[in-house]
């Protein structure tokens, strides 16, 4: 058994996962504001949480794995920064993990654990060669190549929301100019909602936030899309064009049998994916576009989890 | 042995390979506005004439091996489409070579073989992961993953060249928008010199050029710069940027050891070399951009031969 640790800006999932199957599945805050040391204090009361409810003894573990929303260290398991979490720099976070319960640990980015778990049991089980993005407050990507995780050799491989689109776009917090994540994310679409509103376009989701423009989410502009608001709808539309865009680079560089859309913002479903699949057949090579299947991704919030403890059970090997 | 070919918009180069060492060569310029059957006819001529020069037989090779410019269908041999071949739509040269000359034959793309040639014999040695980019006319790329040639599923990978790094920038022959190649290729290096030069900046090129200013080319450039001139050095400058943010978008999502710059334009060394590697250190994730190493290929020309023949020797296995 392992038990698995979904570790986001917002929320840390913890899973135990037997024979590729969440057997117990734990969910609290992430106190990302409060610093490292917070969060994990956090993280180790939620592990010891779902192993007491389980009735479950460390011993019984062959492993824990955490998926972090981050850049990884894989060698030396840190977390070298993260957006999402303020304050992490260097942080030893496996190494902690390891001496406090005494069992074999390991780190990985959470995006890429999400294409392990879509790999081996969700959208991606019949192909060998698929690229992940999971498309959230920000845009994590995961690589899948011959079957395998590409991590890299420094681990730190699979940072597709952070390719630039637009070289003369907006800085990204990565310390980058024009990322797709700027454009595509969910606060990108956010904010691109909020700016038009300001402009003075219409739209029913003034309404929805009682007035209150900085209150609209993409959460918002999704719901505003789902009744036919036509702002929300050209909104997703252009993030979706966006998203197509750096499909295009991957497919001409990678040729990927299948590209995965998942995070929050996948939700919206056709929506997004739709533009973005007509740019890749517009722009991208003719061979690798008609061979890539652009779909939603399967497992919800537990890719990153069956992902995290197959990439244990390999890495013990 | 093996009988590589090297087929490019300008030139054909073939070679005979043995243990290695490129133990023959010729080359003759490709008739490339004449259509493929006049380049096949050209290409049959240049390979019965060094056998011929060589007193060679064609049961004494194990396979012919192309390198071709252009986008590869290798599962079924075809050149798909190629920039630099006007009229070569699915032409399948591989099976009209080895119905030609009764002998196994190989199809790849040029700059991926070229990657293959530096990891094996040149710049590449050492490492596992790399990803090559060829700067001349055009941009092409080839990469090498875990020791291995990366072709993708259809083996169409590797375009590096055709990866959108300007949203909203010009039109590429490709069909897509602000690909590097439009902003970081020989061919664009001339255009900005020319276009900078007509708004009236002065250069050193005009001289050489005895004022027809649509004779600067890339060359040209590179000669000005080797002398000091100002806007050529500019010029370069810019190009190099542009292939620096290309590289970021290589390195946050592969996270290769080692980017080898090869093509007639990486002659210009570290005055194109220099503006690439601080753009990676600027802006990418630190700790793959402290990994990679920015080289010039060590091959040059033979960079694509030798690959090509370590392509069919893995094949034939």
């Amino acid at each position: 058994m392992v038990l698995a640790v979904d570790l986001g800006g917002t929320k840390i999932i913890a899973g135990i996962i037997s024979d590729g199957q969440v057997i117990a599945k734990e969910r609290c805050p992430t106190p990302a504001e409060e610093g490292p040391q917070s969060v994990i204090s956090r993280l180790f009361s939620t592990l010891d949480h779902i192993l007491g409810i389980k009735g479950m003894k460390v011993s019984q573990l062959d492993s824990i794995s955490l998926a972090v929303a981050g850049a990884i260290d894989i060698k030396r398991g840190l977390v070298t920064s993260s957006p999402h979490l303020p304050g992490w720099h260097d942080v030893p976070i496996r190494d902690m993990v390891r001496e406090k319960y005494w069992v074999d640990t390991f780190l990985l980015n959470d995006a890429s654990a999400a294409a392990l778990g879509e790999h081996r049991f969700g959208a991606g089980r019949e192909v060998s060669n698929l690229a992940l993005l999971t498309v959230g407050t920000g845009i994590g990507g995961g690589i899948i190549i011959n079957g395998g995780l590409y991590n890299g050799p420094c681990g730190s491989a699979g940072e597709i929301g952070h390719m630039t689109i637009d070289v003369n776009g907006a800085s990204c917090e990565c310390g980058n100019t024009g990322c797709l994540e700027t454009l595509a994310s969910g606060t990108a679409m956010a904010e691109e909602a909020r700016k038009r509103i300001a402009r003075g376009e219409k739209s029913s989701m003034v309404g929805m936030v009682a007035g209150k423009i900085e209150e609209i989410t993409a959460e918002k502009v999704g719901a505003a899309a789902r009744e036919g608001d036509s702002l929300a709808l050209d909104v997703i539309a252009g993030a979706g064009t966006y998203l197509g865009v750096g499909m295009v680079n991957l497919v001409n560089i990678f040729n990927p049998e299948m590209i995965v859309v998942g995070g929050g913002v996948a939700n919206l479903g056709e929506l997004l994916l739709d533009p973005a699949r007509r740019v890749v057949k517009e722009r991208a090579f003719r061979l690798p576009a008609q061979a890539v299947r652009i779909v939603p991704a399967r497992l919800g919030d537990e890719g990153s989890l069956l992902g995290a403890a197959v990439f244990a059970r390999e890495q013990s090997r």
